[in-house]
């Protein structure tokens, strides 16, 4: 019923293979088990090793196996559904389950570029606030807050709690800076969201080596007319599903995979 | 100050050599520009040609370069904005830049799957849609909307433009699902965002192999206190940057990489 010309396609082994392994993780495991090894489900599919190998890589990619040395490879959680908008999370999103954590404090002029993207002139002092997002006991999220000296200019200055001022570390400066920005008034938040790839230090937070696929999240915050703070988050595709609820009237729950496919 | 925690992480060698090439693309050539082939590159970098192949697969998988047979490797565009939201787009999508094109329409029972998700009883007719997305020529993302009978039924019928009655094509019949929607009162829109991958009929349609990354936007519409439609969209994660704007107050500009990492 206009869907018969999307019929048939040639694909690959390991694909028809994946989609077979799937059905069978989905039906036959429960999440955390222990699949059989590669000599078993060779034999049990009647595939080639290199094939078999093809179609696990491809299955821990999209976050549905995780290999762990010394036990095997398991059947992995679903993924983690991580709210994202400040509305949502408060600047310093604390006091909730899925907590963002400040790990560093950065204040330096802004290069060339990074003051293009913040709309200020190049040399004014930014403050870079590194923070990581911890859900269920895991790194999900590094981000890298950005907030021009002009934009908090504006707001109260906060005392660093319990420092004599001078001692504060940099994740100290970190807070302090998000605790003014709660004093923000947020006019409107632009998002995007695509895929990209960890860099080093992200790997290191994240826990993944360099190269691990990412959803990159962009943000920019108005207040007042202008750009305020520019958020970078870069969260773990494997393990995390973004969501976006606007009235929580509804709540997205993990749609089956038929549901994308399905006439 | 801070991020000194951070530094030096053993990369390995493509993935140094990935970073280096990134620089040489952003300085030394410009989009559509044709690089030096992989001979001339293995020699300037001092690399091995599998070293080599392995970062400028990368750099394609990242959306960074297109491959041409016959022509040799190009530097791809800057990805598309593509804006997410119905408001933006309306229901059918059309008169815009970015259109929306129906391919087909499926009036089938609900299986039980697609049912729970819905939240109707099993064996309800539910009208899945299926659309394609084009921004710029070229087909960006592909959808399943589903429709139970019981959201549609409250809404006024609209005659198939031009139709007899029963010579109406499926894509005919999808149309007039969407212009129905059109009257439909939305209250709340609740939307996921996570990493997938191309399945078999959704590869075909964005002309790209089974298993090309995607991003898989799925989207509830409430109304009248029930889930109303259903969609899940699959973006090409290569040429596709989302964007989500509440305000149009300040718009997304693509960020430079160096903001996620610089300190």
């Amino acid at each position: 019923m206009g869907t018969a010309q999307l019929a048939a396609v040639p694909e690959p082994k390991y694909w028809q293979l994946r989609t077979v392994l799937l059905r069978a993780i989905d039906t036959e495991f429960s999440t955390g088990q222990v699949i059989p090894n590669e000599r078993e489900l060779a034999a049990r599919f009647n595939v080639a090793r290199a094939t078999l190998r093809q179609a696990l890589d491809q299955l821990e990619l999209e976050g549905r196996l995780v290999r762990r040395r010394g036990i095997g490879t398991l059947v992995a959680a679903p993924r983690v559904g991580v709210p994202v908008s400040r509305r949502e999370e408060g600047w310093t999103g604390s006091g909730r389950e899925q907590e963002w954590q400040t790990v560093g404090c950065a204040i330096v002029p802004a290069g060339e570029k990074l003051a293009k993207a913040l709309g200020v002139p190049t040399g004014e002092t930014v403050y870079t606030v590194r923070r990581i997002r911890v859900a269920q006991g895991q790194t999900v999220a590094t981000e890298a807050l950005h907030v021009p000296d002009s934009a908090l200019a504006s707001l109260p200055e906060i005392r660093l709690s319990g420092a004599a001022g001078s001692g504060a570390g940099p994740d100290e400066e970190g807070r302090a800076v998000l605790r003014r920005l709660e004093r923000l008034t947020v006019d409107g938040e632009s998002r995007s969201v695509e895929l990209g790839v960890a860099e080093a230090d992200e790997a290191l937070l994240l826990q993944r080596p360099p190269g691990t696929p990412v959803l990159v999240v962009t943000t920019q915050y108005a207040s007042a007319g202008r750009l305020a703070a520019l958020a970078v988050s870069t969260y773990r595709a494997d393990t995390c599903r973004l969501t976006f609820g606007e009235t929580g009237l509804v709540e997205v729950t993990p749609v089956p995979e038929m549901a994308r496919t399905a006439s």
